[in-house]
């Protein structure tokens, strides 16, 4: 699953480009870097911090931004530890970092990239994040970078012609209301699950840090320019069903298991839960500089977000072409993309009660 | 690293061998499962059994002779419960599996080939068992299954063709007491590193259960079955040489990074590392059960054991030649083989002090 974040590079065309949006991503993870070190400055116990402190990264993926995540929030437990004891916290306590994604998910090259130097023991945790995937009490600090917007399927009748239900683009717009409720309704359950088997793994005082891509109240994902871009790659995807590249029930039948909830929504489904209090909620990025300001760096950051799950559905080659419409058209209309409603890059962060 | 049982098949040629190799595989696992339980029935406090149990393996390899081992020993855990205390341990232990190996190792297999319907969570751990791959306190048993004869890298000088140590063979033939004593001093110094580095990791109290293959005092590895088996490896390779299929250089530069250790020899190290307690030492199969009674079986059986650190070194081509070869000389040879003196298939189980 593509649990890199939402403008983060992973597969790029060419180190112009490459460089270009490489920005928005060191400008990302330095924000949220401040954000979380105040989080687990304020928020973290120090009871906490004692000779072993585990930090797990859930959807993981196979690398390098994980890395970059939980050095920060190490960084972050040995500030902490330093300026409230003034102890050496290299002298006192053993890190160690539970990698955790999908069986499937390419572990020999997470394994192989560790940063050389790294002063934490490593582990990998297989298996999906929607259910336990470790013993009880198993970790301190949790982080999900980008991947908490994921559902564990499609909901029921998404993709079947014949149902009510059926959504014939990609995610947005033929969002109407039962259709959002659909995806809502798959959304909140999984993520009560998630919240649930978090909660049985994490030590009691816990933190869970979840940096994510959402919606204000009110807004709809199709109004964004991620909405905006999303609609870009179904119609692609749909102009090439009508050259023949592609078959049209394939494209028919193809949805993303995700869903970009509201931040009431978020608030919501936690409070359900009932596991975790909202620490914090908050912005990690001001709206303006949430998005790459130009269409080809824009079609590049959804190439990275969103090109291995097309590859696997459509095969590399339509993914390419896929996004060589995608350019076309951001370029085309991209003074819509400029005047979107904005979206939300957020910090949520939960403690265990 | 080929840390899969001497006997074991993992890359076969032919249904019929592979069946055959694999009632000793069978048999094998059988006898090591029954001296494993006794051991931990015998030895096992009944306090370390509490709500969360670790075991971990180390040189796990990519499945699937790890599955059985684990799986072996938390059966053995759960007996001891279910005998003292009358509960049901599924109601109340949750078992973690920490697969170990090295970083390069094919973890991607590993974790899709993990058992359907295991009871225990799962997690894979990089690094070398020769150093510290976990924080404190980590587990509560660990194994190590066929790989506790590896040395780090091979004794300074073997390979050196100017060194006074330089060993021309494989491993055996020209094993005198001066290279002997430069692969014993290699393997003494990486094995207290281990035994160190799993002493920080077990639980106060915790086993270490190590099976392997051996030798008894005053034997030499050129006398046994296997010793034959390596010494035809390096013949076969010499023969391929002088055919000039490979460079002699490149034969002479060759030497195995492990070395079978002798039983007095082992407890000396165990003694001198002082971390550990010897609570057992024994055979697990009777000497005449060792070996396969078939040429062409032994020569799969070996390269099941060395074919993937042959192929590493010469390539998959030379690596089957040589096997080809081996498998001649054997049959050649075959009542050498069987009148060799016999090796020596232990389990030592450690108590950590």
């Amino acid at each position: 699953m593509a649990t890199t974040p939402q403008w983060i590079m992973v597969g790029g065309d060419g180190p112009e480009s490459y460089s270009q949006h490489s920005s928005y991503q060191r400008a990302l993870w330095e924000t949220a870097k401040e954000k979380m070190n105040e989080a687990i400055s304020a928020k973290l116990s120090l009871d906490l911090i004692s000779d072993r402190f585990c930090v797990a990264d859930f959807g993981c993926a196979s690398g390098p931004n994980t890395f970059v995540a939980v050095q920060n929030i190490i960084d972050a437990v040995e500030d902490k530890y330093r300026k409230e004891t003034g102890q050496n916290p290299a002298e006192n306590i053993e890190f160690q970092v539970l990698f955790n994604d999908f069986s499937t998910n390419d572990f020999n090259t997470l394994f192989q990239a560790l940063p050389p130097g790294r002063r934490y023991y490593s582990a990998g945790v297989p298996g999906s994040f929607f259910g336990r995937v470790l013993p009880k009490h198993s970790f301190h600090i949790g982080v999900i970078s980008y991947a908490f917007h994921f559902t564990s399927k499609n909901p029921k009748g998404i993709t079947d012609r014949d149902s009510p239900l059926w959504n014939k683009d990609v995610h947005c717009t033929g969002f109407n209301e039962a259709v959002k409720k659909a995806y809502l309704d798959q959304y909140s359950a999984d993520t009560k699950n998630l919240l649930d088997a978090r909660a049985e793994e994490l030590v009691p005082g816990g933190l869970m840090l979840i940096l994510g891509s959402g919606l204000r109240d009110g807004v709809k994902i199709s109004e964004t320019a991620k909405g905006i871009m999303m609609d870009f790659i179904g119609a692609s995807l749909n102009d090439l069903a009508q050259q023949g590249v592609i078959e049209q029930d394939k494209v028919d039948s193809f949805s993303t298991p995700l869903y970009v909830a509201e931040e009431g929504e978020l608030r919501q489904i936690i409070k359900e839960n009932g596991k975790f209090t909202i620490e914090a909620f908050e912005d990690i990025i001001h709206p303006n500089e949430e998005l790459p300001s130009d269409p080809k760096i824009l079609a590049v950051s959804f190439r990275a977000s969103f090109g291995a799950f097309l590859s696997a559905y459509f095969g590399e080659d339509t993914m390419t072409k896929v996004f060589e419409l995608v350019e076309v058209k951001a370029r085309k209309e991209f003074s819509k993309i400029q005047n979107a409603k904005p979206g939300m890059q957020y910090l949520i962060v939960l403690r265990k009660n």
